[in-house]
C-alpha cells in the first residue's frame, strides 16, 4: 500500500508509492556514458588556470604556493547585478524590484576534471570555507535577504559548464518557499520550545534505519518524508541557524562527511547528476531558537512531471529506509 | 538590467535574466527528432482499441457509434489507492496517512499518434467533459481533500506511454504549496473585496500585451511574472471557484482555446514537451468569493536547477511580453 508521509520540519506531504518502488540499484545509470574521459585541463575553459582572462575579475581566492585552489569570479550571465536600488514598485498586477543582488561562480578546482567525490578532504574544507567567506561578504549587503549558496552536477542537473563549480545567488527578497519554512519552524518552537530540526536530528540517530553516515558533530541521512529517491540531508547536531555561524573545526568535519556522502553517491548510483543547495536562515546571522542550517542533496534519478508541478506534492518511488541502507553499506575505503 | 516580478495571486517572485535573455524562436527544438513518425495505432499499446484487456477496467467513457472517443481507467501503477482510511498517525517525526487516494488514467483518443494540437474541436470537448466527470467522481469520496488533473507531453515532461493520455490524482491531504495559493487568494480578498484572479483577468486584457488568445468567456496570457518561458495561464473571465462549475457552454469555449493555444505553442516551439495541469479550489465545489480556477501550461524548454530547488525562485530567461507576442503571432489557420 503506498504511504503519505509528512516532513516535520517543512509539513510537505510526499506519496512513497511503494507499487512504483524500485530497489536502490535499479537507479544506477542504465545506459553508460560514450564521452571520451574528462581531460585535467580544458584549453576553452574559463574555469581553467591560464584562461583566467576569458573570465570576470576574481572576487576571491584561496592560494597554495601562489597557485590557486579555489577561486572565486562574478557569474558573466548573472541572474542579479550588484548595481542599483532594491525599490519595490507596485500597481496593480505590476509588482517590480530591480534586479539587484550577487551571483558569483566559485570554480572549485583547478583541474577541469576533479569532482568532489574524488577530492581530497583538504580541497573540500578549501570549497566550505570559501562558501562562508562568499556567504557573509553577500550578507553584508543591506539590500540582501536570502543567500543560496548551491551547486549543479551534470546536465540534468542545469551544468552548462563542465568544470566543477558551485554558485552563491543573493537576492534583496524571501521567496514564499522560504518563508513558509521559517514560518513553519516557529510554529514547531512556539508549541515545542524546541527546534524541530534538533528533534529531528535527535530522532533520526535514535531511530537509526535512515542515518548514512554520523560523526561527532554532524549527520548525513535520508529524511522520513525524502521528496524523492536518495534525497538526503546533512545538518549539524548542534543548533546553529545561520550557515556561516559554522565553526573553523566544523568546517573540517563538515567537508569530509559532505565528501563522503557525495563519494557514496558516486559510487553506488554510478555518477548521477545531482543537486544541493544549503538552507540557511534568511538575513544576518543571528542566533535564534528554531531555525537551523542543512546542507539538502538531490539526486537527479527521476523526473517531476505535471502532479509535482501542480500539487507541489512529489511521489517518491523509492522507501528512504532502503536507499538510506544501501548507501550506507557502498563501502568507499 | 534583470528584473525581479512578483505574481500578484500566489505572491512568488520570479527572476526575469535579461542578461541571460533568449528571442522566442531560440527555445524551439535545436535537434530534429530522428525517430520514425508514430503510427495510428500501436499493437502492444495498453491504451490502443484491441487492447483494453491489458488494462484495468474502465471507469468511464464517451462512446459514438458505439466506439470509445475517450476512456478512463484505474493507473495500473497508481500513486495512492482506493481502498482503506484516512486515519493520520503521527508521534514524533513519524507522520502518516495511508496512501489512499485515486489515480486514473483518461485516455484522450482512440488514436495512438493523435495529440491535442492536432484534434477537433469536438474531441477536446470530449476530454474537457471527461475530466468534469473524473473530478466530480472523485471529490464526492469523503477522504478526498484535493483532485490534481493534470498531463505530461513528451519524455522530459515526465511522460512514460506515448498515447495521448491526461492523469487525475485525488488525495486525502491539502499541501503546503497549495494552502499558500488559497492563504494569499483569501488575504488578497479581505484587503481588496475582490478576487485576485479577476483582478489579473482583468488587467491583463487592459494591458494587452501579454494575452496570446481572448474569447468570449476566456483568456490565454502568459502572465506578468511568469516562472519560466511560455508559461501559460488559462482562466474563465466569470468568477468560477472549482473546476467543475464550469457548464457545458463554457466547457466548448473552454476547450477551443485549450486547442488553439497548445497548437500555437506546437507550432510556434516545434512541439515542445509540456505539462498542464488545472488548479481549482480544494474541497468541495462550493460558491466563494476570492479562489479562481485555471489552467497552467507549462512548455519544458529549459531545465530547473539547485537556485530553483534551493529557494523555490525561478530564473526565467525570456521576457514574458515577447513570448506572448511570438505565440500571439503564430498563424493556427
Amino acid at each position: 500500500m503506498p504511504q503519505l508521509r509528512q516532513n516535520i520540519a517543512t509539513k510537505e506531504w510526499v506519496i512513497i508509492a511503494t507499487e512504483r518502488a524500485r530497489r536502490p540499484e535499479d537507479f544506477t545509470k542504465k545506459e553508460k556514458s560514450q564521452k571520451e574521459p574528462t581531460p585535467e585541463y580544458s584549453p576553452n575553459c574559463p574555469f581553467c588556470p591560464g584562461n583566467e582572462h576569458l573570465a570576470p575579475v576574481e572576487t576571491f581566492s584561496i592560494r597554495k604556493n601562489n597557485e590557486w585552489q579555489v577561486r572565486v569570479i562574478p557569474n558573466k550571465f548573472p541572474a542579479l547585478v550588484p548595481e542599483g536600488s532594491s525599490e519595490f514598485y507596485h500597481r496593480g498586477i505590476i509588482r517590480y524590484m530591480n534586479g539587484v543582488g550577487i551571483h558569483e561562480v566559485i570554480i572549485e578546482t583547478p583541474k577541469h576534471n576533479l569532482i568532489i567525490p574524488q577530492m581530497s578532504y583538504e580541497q573540500v574544507i578549501n570549497i566550505i570555507q570559501t562558501y562562508k567567506n562568499r556567504y557573509l561578504s553577500a550578507i553584508s549587503d543591506e539590500r540582501i535577504e536570502l543567500v543560496t549558496l548551491f551547486k549543479n552536477h551534470g546536465e540534468s542537473a542545469g551544468t552548462s559548464l563542465e568544470h566543477p563549480h558551485s554558485q552563491i545567488i543573493a537576492s534583496p527578497v524571501v521567496p514564499q518557499h522560504i518563508r513558509n519554512r521559517i514560518e513553519e519552524a516557529m510554529r514547531y518552537y512556539d508549541d515545542n520550545r524546541e527546534c524541530v530540526f534538533c528533534r529531528m536530528v535527535r530522532e533520526e540517530i535514535s531511530q537509526g534505519e535512515r542515518i548514512i553516515i554520523e560523526t561527532k558533530n554532524f549527520v548525513g541521512f535520508i529524511p522520513y518524508a525524502a521528496s524523492s529517491p536518495f534525497h538526503t540531508w546533512i545538518l549539524p547536531k548542534r543548533h546553529i541557524p545561520s550557515f556561516p555561524m559554522i565553526t573553523e573545526e566544523e568546517i573540517v568535519e563538515f567537508a569530509q562527511i559532505l565528501r563522503d556522502i557525495l563519494l557514496k553517491i558516486y559510487k553506488g548510483l554510478d555518477n548521477p547528476d545531482f543537486n544541493y543547495v544549503i538552507r540557511s536562515l534568511p538575513g544576518k546571522c543571528r542566533e535564534n531558537d528554531f531555525f537551523h542550517w542543512y546542507l539538502s542533496i538531490i539526486p537527479r534519478v527521476t523526473k517531476t512531471a505535471g502532479f509535482e508541478l501542480g500539487s507541489g506534492m512529489f511521489i517518491n518511488i523509492a522507501l528512504p529506509e532502503e536507499s538510506a541502507k544501501f548507501l550506507r553499506e557502498v563501502s568507499i575505503k
